[in-house]
């Protein structure tokens, strides 16, 4: 058994911070070895500089650790940045210089050509990409590779099976999110009880653009990313759920499958990261209903430990060719999760050091 | 000031009963004198029969008033049916049989050739159905007039001005429909709290055909409706709020219009029961709220005393033309009130007795 | 038909400055002619500098209001102060000082031995106390007047006409407070989703005291209100409702009354703004329901438009004398509403300019 | 390791035997052999027949096992009965005649002077009825031991240490119970929407003499529980949080503790299954929150695997002595958790075949 990599996690205090928390105790890859958070929680015990969230308490084991600042020093070999995007540019390239692995969940980076916008189930060869990044950022040992947006990691993982069998042209999807998606304290409660929002600022564009890149294929030749060629358009929506965001799609082939192909397609998918034996990596990764009430956000977000994706009501669309609905978990598999899952990919593949 | 039309409500003791007996009240054109239900409430007062669950109390007028069966008899001219659909077949025609008019909420004889598939606004023309209607039923003054499914309600109306304009050729729809819509005690509060089901059992084949008869043509020649040639592709899902159906919408045109045209169709939509003064009809019928986060149930479900519907985000769609949010009142106007205002154009177009 | 009198509202683009624009327009005894905010949304239309939280449209009369700053020189004789706590001491003495006359719901002055805590229905003698305050602090014209705080108003109604005929001894009560009470953005979703929070800063403390001066005598010797003696234990929890704080109540008294003689204290019960015919007076101030699971804050916290009380489960109890459960709308009758009708009863009784 | 009981599971299908289900699977002394509901199940495979409702799906190992009648003959030694009330008494008496011991969770028997009502924790003397109960029921081998009401359990785990300690006279109890107390399809979500209802029928009555019983003593030589001489006047309200009841308690003392002896009362408690090593029992079985805001039904329903209860907010009582705070699991703790201790600590000591 190899000795765990030691980890920070910056912007720790915050929702994403601790599921970063909650997933990494117990992870057997990896160590948590520092935590960094804004001027506010610096020196103090983490116990005391955070306000626990998820339902269970902080964990005793980080509970006294001392909160540090937002600046590389910190001791570890990579670190998980759950920065608000704001604060992510310039202090990710930072860590980043100084020889740090950045595994990033903010959205700054996600489109920068030399970024690798990662799910290691769909685009594992997108790390190549690493090589252009240090070449023209001049960084030795660091590097930055991201993870998508909450709402494109349930889509994506849906599409990938469906696109390397019958070629995606169109998507439709409007969206169901939680609330955990905005952040703490985000959503206001007198906004959502008895409503919902059809609006969320700045997500539909995220959704247009994160998954062409990811389904995209890398060029060695041109050491870039060259975007998939499908049309998306999305309607994003905040409802009163917790964790857990629901979409409803409708796509567009080249080769029109049937709903049974579909549904193959997605229980024949076999991901690298479970070859790997990644720790947070499921079978199956995708879980295929067929009551025809599911997925639920209640009762399906925590399959495979909130990593498996849920699709049901498959079934023929009237408009484009196929129509279905799918669940994923938004802050463990579309976000602290999938980045823990990206650097697992990574030690596995021997990329970290 | 002509004397009100006596009028019977059918299955009053329910929600949807309840609302016509709410917005009856104080109706300068109709007067309540009846009021049938199931056995169990029979020879009781209403108001000790019902377990009212609007928020301000049952209407003093109506508390006192004995329910009656669910018989011809009723001492009225026309009956509003707020029965479910098992029942209403048979005992909806049983009434038209014994001369009643009847307004009907139920589903079951929306679809028949003879029977017209009412909203004021869109297509009023189609009441030239009745005739037919009575030929082929040997009916002399009874009569069966259905108002569509509350879904297909919000959806129909925002498309009538757009087809008239552009011409529709695909519609895709997500619907996020409350909790009103299936009735008391409907949805357990264990299935809807922190979570959204993505099935409404029945409600998508409604949302495929109600529509296309609603913006069809009478044809004299056939006596039939010819239904509009439009593909719509729904998906039905309830989520946690009380009343207010907010559908999320993508349309293909035959003469692909801009953003703003398709925000002056909407503004420039005039409607016959406003012409006519009907009591529940209101101007704007279509509201167009150019906030981004708007309409929302709850801020926007009461707008024109709940029977103007509320129009949104309208944008350019990337894989059909146009993309919008429509919202409307699923328990006003999209049934008891819209069941009103079908018997008030039939009233000012000299139709009642 | 008197002329109005001209109102400014301080803090008007909060929650409760909200509620008393809602509530003012339309008011035939008073007319909006300022509305003041923080620096932020000085200079700006009131339509634009503020996000309209209730259920309709911001009134078109007031929409195009520009917003003026917090100062003395509002076009206006009195003002009601939607001012938070921390602005409202300095603030609203400045105002009184310079000749307004200030009606606050801020809790900064309610304790204060010289400023009438005010329910108009309850206390209108403590009036008597601003010839002390003119007195104290040399103000010719000006005053302020307090209303209590919203889970106080309630309670002190439902006692005040127990209080009266058995005398009160001793009050345990435990809230189950409404969302809208902490203003916004308030309580996060998050916090409050499928939750209750048994904990509201600073409101138990207002709960032990509001009630006794409220239910005081005034000394017109002494210049001071003697408070009543009556012990009240106070837990107070937040829950996901709107609007409407229910209150769990047991009495213990000096004269044992039975269940029967206690809702005949509250049916008896009259009101001095109902005998002046105060605009926002409502008859009956208490409203007793006698099903057994009534109040419920969404069917009855509109009664009287918000204004009325109502009480119900009304049983003996097994530890002290009586217990019952009362329901107030928290942000008509417990804020701006109280606040107005305390405006309407001193211009009944010639006390305002 | 001994070899595990074979129990069965009588109304296997509904939310509480749902909860037996979840809680025996992985319990290294039971091992479920039979399971047995209403006549519209009974030959249908267990994972058909039931409509699951925890989050996770119907565990694997029961979904193929054929439901059975609700007959004696079911193979096993003890049946656990999730039974409604009405159900319960002919059918547990019939088992427990036919040699099985029946651990129930209805409240049929619960108040019979010759069956124990038990909290392992609190009162396992009382299993000395079951000789009573034999003789005077001529059972040989069966029995009948029930657990209390969900809202018994959390109140009186928290006031059997007070009790021995300092003798507990008189307790004011208000609660707010989660929907999963009313069992499935339950609650309405039209009724607890955006509201709070101050009533549970028959709840109030359980709260006043249940604890009262448990905490009475055994009298040998009366063959009978001595009541506690205790006043409990409680108000049971529904709250829409999913699960945990959460009660706000006042008690009066005959020895007047301070807050520190009462938390030390708490943190000193040991428990009788907990030196025996039940696999259900926990330790701490009282949890002794400080923060001002603690407990919460979403935070800490969940702590000791929902066998925990959760105090916090202790402080003096302005009208009795102390009052504070309490939460506990309801399904859990309070009903199927609580069944399964019981059966644990009967087994622990000898008990069960």
């Amino acid at each position: 058994m190899m000795k765990p990599i030691r980890v920070g996690i910056l912007g720790a205090t915050g929702a994403v911070g601790q599921r970063f928390i909650q997933l990494l105790v117990g992870n057997p890859w990896f160590e948590i070895t520092a935590l960094a958070a804004s001027e506010r929680s610096v020196g103090k015990p983490y116990g005391r500089a955070c306000r626990w969230l998820l339902s269970a308490d902080c964990p005793p084991s980080v509970r006294e650790m001392i909160v540090q600042p937002t600046e590389p020093g910190l001791d570890c070999e990579i670190v998980f940045s759950a920065l608000p995007s704001s604060a992510a540019r310039e202090v990710e390239e930072r860590f980043a210089a100084a020889g740090y692995g950045v595994l990033s969940n903010a959205s700054t980076h996600r489109m920068d050509p030399d970024v690798p916008l990662l799910i290691p189930e769909v685009n594992p060869e997108h790390l190549q990409l690493l090589e252009v990044q240090r070449q023209k950022r001049g960084w030795t040992k660091g590097f930055i590779v991201t993870d998508p947006n909450c709402s494109t990691v349930g889509l994506t993982l849906a599409l990938k099976p469906l696109h390397d069998a019958f070629g995606i042209r169109r998507v439709l999807v409007t969206t169901m999110q939680a609330l955990s998606g905005a952040g703490y304290p985000g959503v206001p409660s007198l906004d959502i009880l008895d409503n919902v929002i059809p609006y969320i600022p700045n997500e539909e564009d995220k959704l247009v653009h994160e998954p062409r890149k990811l389904l995209g294929t890398f060029s060695a030749a041109k050491g870039e990313i060259i975007p998939a060629e499908i049309s998306i358009s999305p309607t994003c929506n905040r409802v009163a759920t917790r964790d857990g965001h629901l979409e409803v799609v409708s796509v567009e082939f080249e080769r029109k499958p049937s709903v049974e192909e579909v549904i193959a397609a997605w229980e024949g998918f076999r991901s690298l990261p479970c070859r790997l034996e990644c720790p947070s990596a499921v079978e199956p990764t995708i879980i295929v209903r067929r009551e025809p009430d599911r997925p639920q956000p209640r009762t399906d977000r925590d399959a495979g430990q909130g990593m498996a994706i849920t699709v049901g009501r498959v079934r023929p669309c009237e408009v484009l060719d196929i129509k279905f609905v799918v669940l994923s978990h938004n802050t463990i598999r579309g976000a602290a999760g999938g980045s823990i899952l990206n650097a697992e990919l990574m030690l596995a593949q021997g990329m970290l050091p």
